[in-house]
C-alpha cells in the first residue's frame, strides 16, 4: 500500500542519497497541502541538527509564521530519534507517519518511547510501518556498498 | 560557587526575559574559549526548535564547520528537553553543565534520562546543579508576574 505523502518523503530520501547523505526524508502536511518537505543534510550543512524533521519542521513554522504546528502531520521515512522527537513534542505535531523502525536509535517505542509518555505536555497519534520496506529499503541500499 | 561559562548562560537568559522568551541561556566552550552563546528565541523566531541549546550547537557547527562536536561543552541554565537531549547525542557534545532541574520536561533526569542510556552511541559527562539557585530564580521571577 502507498501513501501519497510518503512516497514524497521516500523521494526526499532518495535526493539525500544521491548526495552521499544518510536517506531519511520528511514531509509536513496541513489540510491536504504539503507545507514543507525536507531529506538528512547533516554532513553537507555541518550541522549535528540538520535531520530531515527539524529541517521540515523549521521550514512549516517559517512558512506558518508560528512555533505551533498542531494542525499540521509529520511524515518520515524513519523512526524520529530522541532529538526530533523532542521536535515534534514540542512542535504540537498532530500526527507522526513513520516508515522503517531504527532500533539503534529509534525513540517512538525501538530505544526509548518519548512521544507515548504522558508525562510530555503533547502525544502526537502515531501510525508507523508506513510503506516500511521500500523506507527500509533506502537505509539497506545506502550502507550495502559501504560494508 | 560560581561558574564564568555558566554566568554568560545566565546573561543570555536574562537577555531572553527582557524580550518576552522563557528565560534559558546557553553556552558552547571549546578548551576556554566562547566558541557559540544563545537564548531560547521560540517567541520572536516563531520556531518549535529555537531553544537555546539548538541555536547555540548550530551556531557552533557553523563556526567550526562540522556537526561533530566533541571536543566542546555546553553550559545551559535549565536541565535539557528531550530535543536539546538528543541534539546533545548527535552533535557528541563532551561534558553538559546545567543549572536549574526542569521536573516537567526535562530529559536528563527529571522525566527522563536520555544521556545516561547506554544504548544510544553517545553519553557526556553530566554536572547538575551549577549555580542553580541564581538559574531557578531566573524562571521564578519570569513566570511571577504572569500568574
Amino acid at each position: 500500500m502507498t501513501n501519497p505523502y510518503m512516497e514524497i518523503a521516500i523521494q526526499e530520501a532518495r535526493m539525500a542519497a544521491e548526495e552521499g547523505e544518510i536517506p531519511v526524508g520528511a514531509v509536513i502536511v496541513k489540510g491536504n497541502i504539503v507545507i514543507s518537505r525536507a531529506h538528512n543534510l547533516r554532513e553537507k550543512m555541518g550541522s549535528a541538527t540538520a535531520h530531515a524533521e527539524i529541517l521540515a519542521i523549521d521550514e512549516a513554522c517559517r512558512i506558518l509564521g508560528r512555533w505551533r504546528l498542531d494542525d499540521c502531520d509529520l511524515y518520515v521515512t524513519l523512526e524520529p530519534c530522541p532529538m526530533c522527537a523532542g521536535a515534534i513534542i514540542n512542535a504540537r505535531i498532530r500526527r507522526l507517519y513513520f516508515g522503517a523502525a531504527d532500533p539503534k536509535a529509534g525513540a517512538v517505542g525501538s530505544v526509548v518511547d518519548l512521544l507515548r509518555m504522558r508525562a510530555f505536555n503533547h502525544t502526537p497519534e502515531i501510525y508507523e510501518g508506513i510503506m516500511e520496506s521500500q523506507c527500509r529499503k533506502l537505509l539497506t541500499d545506502f550502507f550495502k556498498p559501504l560494508r
